[in-house]
C-alpha cells in the first residue's frame, strides 16, 4: 500500500516539481498540496506541464499533517517551525530549505537568523545519498542539500576523502529557476536574456554548507576555506560547477580517473564522462555528470559537475531520499 | 543651439531608450529625466548599457516643463493630463502612449477609459512619418504609433492605398521588452524561455488603431475589420508581423514588387527585401524591413514586416518625429 | 515477450528520440540502431541525455531486417526503398518521412520526386491516431504525420468534420530541432538567437499533406486551399499553430467549446485549454494542447494548438502508432 | 581626406563587423572587402544588420593592396603570409589573428605551426591600447589581442603591474559568435541552447598569450602559470572573465578600489563598477566593464571583466588601434 504524503509549499518551482514526481510515484500517494500563495488554484493551472490535478490549499496541520511523509518546500528560515510541527506528529520529513543543513546553529545564525528549532539538529541527516545513504535510511528528518552544494560535493568528494584538497575555487553557473518563482528585476526576461552575471559576491550563503561537508570528508579533519562564486545564466534549468583544486604536488601521483571511477562505481545517479559535461546532458534527470581533468601546466585538478538544479539539486533528490527512508528502491519514480 | 528637451517617464524601457538617443543627439540638449519609480537613481545605474549619467527626478512641472520639446513615456491613460499641462506651457510633445492615437474619443473610451483631454485630439497628429510627414513637420503634439501598428501599417500601407485589402489577418510576434519593465509572472524568464504563447485573444487593443489608419488609407473609405493576434517570443527586442491579405481577385493584376518599390522609393527607414525579414536584421535600428509575396495557390498577398519594437516601434520613431517637428534632418541621431 | 524492433536512421533528432523511447519501452526490445552517419559511435556519446548505450551500425538488412517492428527515420525520398525492403521481409513499419503520407503519387512527385514505391501507397495508413485509430491497429505500414500537419489537423479536425471551414490561414511557428541535425547557416546559433524568420514562403511542402487530410474530413468532400506559413523560433523543441478560420456566418450558431469537448472527450493525448497554449506546456510529451476562440469582431474562429515537434510531431507519435499496431495500450512507454 | 582601407576576410563575423565600422568611419574610406568564401555576394545580403552595400571579392593583391590601411581577419596560421605581402607594399596592418601576438616563435609553433613570417615579429605591436598606446601610435603592424586575453589583461593589469599576482585562475565564459561563423555540431542551435559547456580543457591556446603579457607586466619579471578555462554560453555576443587571484597576504594592505580607479582614470573604454558586470552592459560597445572584490574569507581578490567579444574583443578594438596608428581621436567611429 502506498505511503501517504503531502507537499508543503507546492506553489514554488521545487515544491511543484516534487508534487509532480510524487503524484506519479508508485509507492507514494500524494494526499495534499499546501501553499502560501495561489491558494485555491489547481497546480495544473499554474504549471500545466506538471499535469497534477490537485488544488493548492491553505495549511491546516490537523488535516495535512496526517500523512506518513512530508516534503517541505518553504523558504529558508520559514521551514523550521513547520518541520517541528510535522515531526511532533511523527511525520517523516524531507526539508528542502537550508534550515537543517548546518550542524552548528551559530553558523546558521550568522547567515540567516537565530535558529528556530535547534533541538532537531542532532537528528537531522544531510540528504546527500552518495555520502550518507545508510543514515538516510534510518532518518526521520532529512535536510535536502542545496543545489550548488550537491554538485560541488559530488564533484569534490573523491578528492576530499583522500585529503587531496589544499585549496579550491568553485566557479558556479545556474539557470534562472534557481532564483525561484518570485517575479523581480533579477528574474525579468529582459534582465537575463543574452546576459551572464556573477552574484552573491564575495561570499554566497551556500559556502558554509559546502565547507562543512568538505571538512567532514577530510581524513585529517582539516578546515577548508573555499572561494565560491555563482553566476546567473540565460537558461531555465541546469547548473554547472567548475572546481579548481590546488594540492601542492600531492595530486601528481594520483590516477584521477581511477579515483573517480572507484568512488562512483556503484552510484546509480553519478555519471562519469571523459569530456566536460553540459547541463543539457542532465536536464530533467536525477543525474550528476562529472568529468575530472589534470592541468599538467599548473599541477591542478579541474573537476566539472552538471546537474539539473530543480531535479538532483532539489525535487528528485528529495524523492531519492524519501525512497531510502521508506526502504524502497532508490530510483523509484525518478528514473 | 540645441533645443532643450526632457523625457517624462524615463524609468521604463521606451523612456530610457529615448533618453539615450536624445542624450547623444547633436541638436537636442537633454535637460531632465522624470520618473514615477526609481526616483533618485541614475539612469546609467538602472540601464548601464544606455550610458546616460543623469538622475531620475520626481516630476516638477515648473522646473521640468521649461523645455522646448518633451517626450512623454507614461502608461496609457496616465499620459493625457501631463501632455495637456505641457502643451499649456507651449512645449512641443511626442507622446508614446495610446492617448492621442485614436481620433474618436468614444473608441478610446471603449478600450481604455473616458478620455482625459479630448480637446487636444483635433490637433494631435499620428506620428507615422512615412504617412504623415508633412503634418508632423507642423505639429505641436504627435501621438507616436504603437509598435504593432507601426509594423502593420508599413506592411499594409501600399495595398490599402490602392484599395486592395478586402480582408486581412495579422499574426504578430513580439519580444518581451514590448511587455514593459514590470516584473510579473508573464515576464519571468522561466515563463518565456523556450516558449511561445498567443495573448490578447480574441481582440487586442491595438486593433482599433490599425483599423482606423487602414480605413483612412482606403480610397473608397471602406471600414475594415481585421483579425490581429499577438504572440510573445523568447527574445528581448524585435517584432514581426505576418499579414495575410485577401482581395478576391483584385491582386492578380498587380505587380506587388513594383507597388512596394514605388511606395517606399524615397523612404530612408523602410527597407524592402526579396526574402522574408528576420527581426535580427533590424535590431537596434529605426528601420522597418518588409517583404511582399504572392501566394499563387490561394491568390493571397503575404506581407512580412520586421522592426525593433523599442526603436522604430517607440523611441527612435519618437526622435524621428522630433526631428521633423524641429526642421532637422529626419535621421539625425538615429542612424 | 517483448516485440523485437530496430530504428533505421537513428543518428538524427527524431530517430534518436525514438530509440530512447523504445529502449525503455516495456513491450519492445530495441535490437539495433542503424545510421548513415556516425557509424560506430554510441548513441549515448552522441546524445548523452537519451542514455541509450547502443552503437550506431551501418545498414545490413540481413541482420537488421530480422525484427517484428521498424521505425524508419530517413529523409524524405530516401525512406521509400528501405520501407519496401522491410515490408518484403514482413516487418511492420512506421515511416517518419513524407514518402507514404500523400495518397496521390502525382502530388508527391510535384513536391519531391517520382515516387519510388507507389505500389505500397494503397496499404499505407496515415498515422494520426485521433483520426485513423482503427485502421492503424490493422496496418502494416504507417506513414507518421509531419509535425506541422499533426498540430494543424488536431486543431482543425472538429471544424473540418462539420464542414465549417470555408477558408483557413495557418501561421505556424517551430523550434529549431524541426530543421534537423544538419549544421547549416540556418541552424547556426547566431542565426537563430534573438530572431524569428518566416520560411518556406509562399508555399511550404507540408501544405498538400494538410489539404489532403482536411479534404478527407470535409463531409461534402470540398477541396480546400490553405495558406500555410511556418516561422523559425529561437527555441529547440516546440511547435505552435495559429489557425484563422473563415466560415461566412456558419460559425455563429456553433458552440465551439462544446464541439471541441465532444470531439476530444476520449482522447488521451489531446488537452483542451481555455487560454491559449504555450509550447512549454507540452514540452517532452505526446500531448497536443488546444484552445479555440470566437473572434466576435470578424466572425472568425481562431484555434491554437501546441505540440512538441520531436515528440507528438514525430517520435512519440511513432511509438503511439506502434502501440496500436501491436495491440498494446496506446500510451505505453510515452506517458 | 579619409584614409583608404580594405578588410581582408570580411565574410566572417569579425571581418564583417570591422567592415561595418570602417564603412561608417568619418576618417576612413572602405575601398574593398575580400573573402575566401561567399565571393560575389554582397555583405548586406550576408549580414543585413551591418548594412554595408559592398561585394565580397576574391583576393587580388594588385588591386586590393593599394590602400593605406588593412585589417586582416584570416584564421590563425593563414594570416601571416597575407600580412607580409601587405607590409611589403607599405600597407599599415591590424591583424586579428594570433599570428603576431606571441613574441617567441617557438611558443607559436607549439600551439599552431612553424611561424610563416618570424621576421615581422620584432616590429609587431600587441594591440592593447590601454597598455601599449604609445607604441601602437607608431606601429605599422598591430597584432590585435584575442578576445579572452583582452578581457583578462584588462581585469588583471592593475594587480600584475604591482606584482600582486602569485597565482590566478581565470574562469571565462563566451557567447557563440566567438566560435566563428562555421556551421558545426558545436555551433548548432540545439547544441548550445539551454546549455553551458566547458571547452578547451585542460589548456586553451589563449593561455600563452595571457601568460606572456602578464609576465611582461610583472615588475619582477616573474613567470606566471595560469589556469584558464573557457565555457560556451547560450548567447551570441558577450564575454565574461571571472579571475581568482591568490597573493599570499600581499593583498591585505592594498586598497583595491583605489588601485583600479587610478589605473583606469583616463581610459575612455574601461568602466569600473561596484557590482559585478553583466555582458549585456557592454553589448555592441568597445567598453570593458570591470569590478574588483576582496574575498575576506580567503584573502583572495576576485576580478570580473565583461566585454563584447566581437567589438572590444576584436573589431572595434581593431578600429581603436587604427585610430591610434593614424593619429586620429581614439574613439572615432566606435563610440
Amino acid at each position: 500500500m502506498p505511503h501517504s504524503t503531502a507537499v508543503f509549499g507546492a506553489a514554488g518551482f521545487t515544491g511543484a516539481l516534487t508534487a509532480r514526481l510524487l503524484f506519479r510515484h508508485p509507492s507514494f500517494e500524494l494526499r495534499a498540496l499546501t501553499a502560501r500563495s495561489d491558494v485555491g488554484r489547481r497546480l495544473d493551472d499554474l504549471y500545466p506541464h506538471h499535469r497534477v490535478p490537485l488544488t493548492l490549499e491553505e495549511l491546516d496541520l490537523d488535516r495535512h499533517g496526517d500523512v506518513e511523509a512530508a516534503v517541505v518546500a518553504y523558504p529558508h528560515g520559514a521551514a523550521a517551525e513547520l518541520v517541528r510541527d510535522l515531526r511532533e506528529r511523527g511525520v517523516r520529513v524531507v526539508d528542502l530549505s537550508a534550515d537543517f543543513r548546518l550542524r552548528d546553529p551559530a553558523v546558521y545564525e550568522l547567515w540567516y537568523r537565530k535558529h528556530p528549532a535547534p533541538e532537531l539538529l542532532p537528528d537531522a541527516v544531510y540528504g546527500l545519498p552518495e555520502r550518507y545513504r545508510d543514515r538516510i535510511r534510518k532518518a526521520h528528518l532529512v535536510a535536502n542539500p542545496g543545489c550548488y552544494p550537491t554538485a560541488t560535493l559530488l564533484a569534490l568528494g573523491p578528492l576530499a576523502s583522500e585529503g587531496l584538497i589544499e585549496d579550491v575555487i568553485v566557479d558556479a553557473k545556474s539557470g534562472v529557476s534557481g532564483a525561484g518563482r518570485a517575479a523581480t528585476e533579477a528574474t525579468h526576461f529582459v534582465t537575463v536574456d543574452e546576459n551572464i552575471t556573477p552574484y552573491g559576491v564575495p561570499r554566497h550563503r551556500h559556502t558554509p554548507e559546502i565547507e562543512q561537508e568538505l571538512g567532514l570528508l577530510d581524513p585529517g579533519g582539516a578546515e577548508l576555506r573555499i572561494t565560491f562564486t555563482p553566476h546567473l545564466l540565460p537558461l531555465d534549468q541546469g547548473e554547472l560547477v567548475s572546481c579548481y583544486v590546488t594540492s601542492n604536488g600531492a595530486l601528481d601521483e594520483v590516477d584521477l580517473d581511477r579515483l573517480y571511477a572507484d568512488a562512483y562505481a556503484d552510484e546509480p545517479f553519478v555519471e562519469l564522462s571523459t569530456s566536460p559535461p553540459g547541463v543539457r546532458d542532465v536536464r530533467e534527470t536525477n543525474i550528476c555528470r562529472i568529468s575530472v581533468h589534470r592541468d599538467g601546466h599548473t599541477g591542478r585538478a579541474i573537476v566539472f559537475a552538471a546537474i539539473d538544479n530543480l531535479w538532483k539539486g532539489a525535487a528528485s533528490q528529495a524523492v531519492q531520499n524519501l525512497n531510502l527512508m521508506f526502504g524502497l528502491d532508490e530510483g523509484e519514480g525518478i528514473l
